[in-house]
């Protein structure tokens, strides 16, 4: 089978040709060190200003507020280190929910070794975070507050700025991780009222390897990479200009059409789903109905393995990702199903379907045959009997 | 002017046209996420496992002991901060040299703010670690000495096998930051006894914003960067796959021409010496006359300022750089040069010429006669007499 449908856009996406145009001249003319005080520096270093002011420019910041890394992973790990670290003198209490992206858990594990104490808040079935909680949990020694903008595995949008408004009303600090958000969202980090934001490049079009830090002027952090005085002193190592022009113009572009490809997406989004209902029984439809990111479809199938269902869509051409990250040698069901009160088999069975612009109809059409037939042909084989679950 | 000649290649360098070939199809054709099971993913996989062979086959590793990073820096913070918290149960005692690079140097600044002791090793004239000095130094609660390969501001190659058998007879691990060597000199990590070593594919006509942690079997260390579960746990984050691979090219590249292209360097580099001692006074070498890589010189000319004397060069196309890091606003003089003797003045009259295999005899003829000149004015202007210091 040659044809090929690539569903896995919220795990990484293609370069789009216009940011990689951009990106060409930085390989081997404009190459100098941005560090550097000669023209090849100065023309590098520019190139980055450019790429800066389109990214602050479209989250509504300014430019000494936004540091670039390697991705978002480096960005939440220098978030939570970083801000617990550099505000520990006023408290050692930190909030998160209870789906974030593991560089954000795993983050909280590492300073929970250290002494500081983390809530971890639950989420409805809809994967919202509840506010009582929130209102409940936060204290007088809670330093920062990390609740993602838009789910990496069903999508839901959080209520932000209600988040942001208690936070702040309780003296802490608010992170976001809106690597997921960016590019399907309008963001202003002013109007959300946002201390610190993560966002990557290579999941709106942009390269793999780049993202950046917002943080808010006066907002201390302590740095996670040091070395030379790259990023004002907070962010050590040589920039990487290609990548930091093409994330520049990535942001750009998502930010120019995002009316546009929100409206195709959700067009594409509302077929693929109203196809699967109409031709798969016993399934669950995960997340929130309608406050969720359009490029995100998460679906459990009853009777069925996700690890199954993605293996034999693959052979079949159809990339797609379970809800949950693919462990070495075993598949852990995903810790944000979980969280919504998922049932262990109904996380086991859930499949992941994400979009991009060049998504088309036709795409949608062979998943949903290739589906119809998967599904079938497990459900066949499965030992287990029909459950009498409603669909 | 429209002469251009680009001599801070130990800052960065051009990516070399068949590097850069192997990336594209990494960009827009082979661009799954390398950690995803389907057919996207793989093939990812599959660029990312064909440069680690490349690039451990180059240092007589294995591919399990190789961890990819955003860069040199990255993987320096990780080996001194990463190897001092997992050992830190045996000791809390590292040794550096006084000549390492600032990301090194500020690791072990904020290691000792958590209680951990460092010993600053000095260097002598020539920029070589004293063995003595570390013999003296190392105790029985050291647990880890970083030297680095060869120096970024002179070149100075350290006795490499003579410091890690030092190390490893008192049980401590070495860690070496090749960063400068690699493609300068062949790397065993094996014959060298390295436990630890630090590399970067910029310096060798690769990417920027991409490194790697070579970490010897069954030594313990850390992670700075936690999230997914790629390269083995031990650094979370989406992999770099276009980068990696040109690493993995600028890698066996290197390796292929090192014995040329090292001959071709020396070459360059002593018609360069030679000019620049016959035609300008009063001008100091500075490093070791013959142990060092072939890419690096550095000068100190006598009453000039070599902030000037780079900002002259670059109005005539020529960039070079100081031996000091820029500070925003002011100018240190080099912690490298202090270490090895100079005085103030000396340091802060250094410039390093760094060259690649794309450097030219018309460069250097070209680079010289500009230095002549601009050496001349700036001494005819300065306001201090010449010394009687023999050249």
């Amino acid at each position: 089978m040659d044809r090929k449908v690539y569903l896995d856009n919220a795990s990484t996406t293609y370069i789009s040709s216009e940011v990689l145009n951009e990106m060409m001249p930085c390989f081997n003319s404009i190459y100098g060190n941005a560090n550097s005080l000669h023209s090849f520096g100065r023309d590098a270093q520019a190139m980055v200003d450019r790429a800066r002011d389109k990214i602050v420019k479209s989250i509504n910041a300014n430019a000494t507020e936004l540091y670039f890394t390697s991705g978002g992973t480096e960005a939440n790990n220098w978030a939570i280190k970083g801000l617990a670290h550099a505000n520990k003198d006023k408290g050692k209490h930190i909030i998160v929910s209870k789906i974030e992206h593991e560089s954000i858990l795993q983050s909280c594990k590492e300073l929970e070794k250290e002494g500081f104490k983390v809530t971890y808040l639950n989420v409805d079935s809809e994967g919202l975070v509840k506010l009582t909680d929130l209102l409940h949990y936060i204290r007088k020694d809670t330093i920062l507050v990390s609740v993602m903008t838009a789910n990496n595995e069903v999508g839901t949008i959080q209520n932000i700025k209600a988040i942001a408004s208690i936070v702040h009303d309780n003296g802490a600090i608010f992170h976001t991780d809106a690597v997921q958000a960016l590019g399907h969202l309008k963001i202003d980090v002013q109007d959300m009222d946002i201390d610190a934001m993560t966002i990557s490049a290579h999941k709106i079009h942009g390269p793999k390897g780049t993202g950046a830090l917002y943080l808010k002027k006066g907002i201390k952090i302590e740095p996670l990479i040091v070395g030379g005085n790259q990023e004002s002193g907070k962010r050590g190592g040589t920039l990487n200009v290609p990548n930091i022009v093409g994330f520049g113009k990535a942001v750009e572009i998502a930010t120019r059409d995002l009316v546009a490809v929100n409206q195709k997406l959700k067009t594409i989004r509302d077929y693929f789903v109203r196809s699967v209902m109409e031709k798969i029984d016993y399934v669950k439809y995960n997340g929130h109905p309608y406050q969720k990111i359009n490029n995100i479809v998460n679906f459990s199938f009853d009777l069925v393995e996700g690890e199954a269902v993605l293996m034999m869509l693959d052979m079949e051409g159809v990339a797609v990702s379970t809800g949950s990250a693919c462990e070495t040698g075993s598949v852990e069901p995903s810790h944000v199903l979980l969280a919504m009160g998922l049932t262990d088999s109904e996380a086991r069975s859930a499949i992941r379907f994400s979009f991009s612009k060049s998504t088309t109809k036709d795409d949608i059409d062979y998943t949903v045959d290739t589906l119809v037939k998967v599904i079938a042909k497990l459900r066949s084989i499965s030992a287990v009997t029909k459950t009498g679950r409603a669909k």
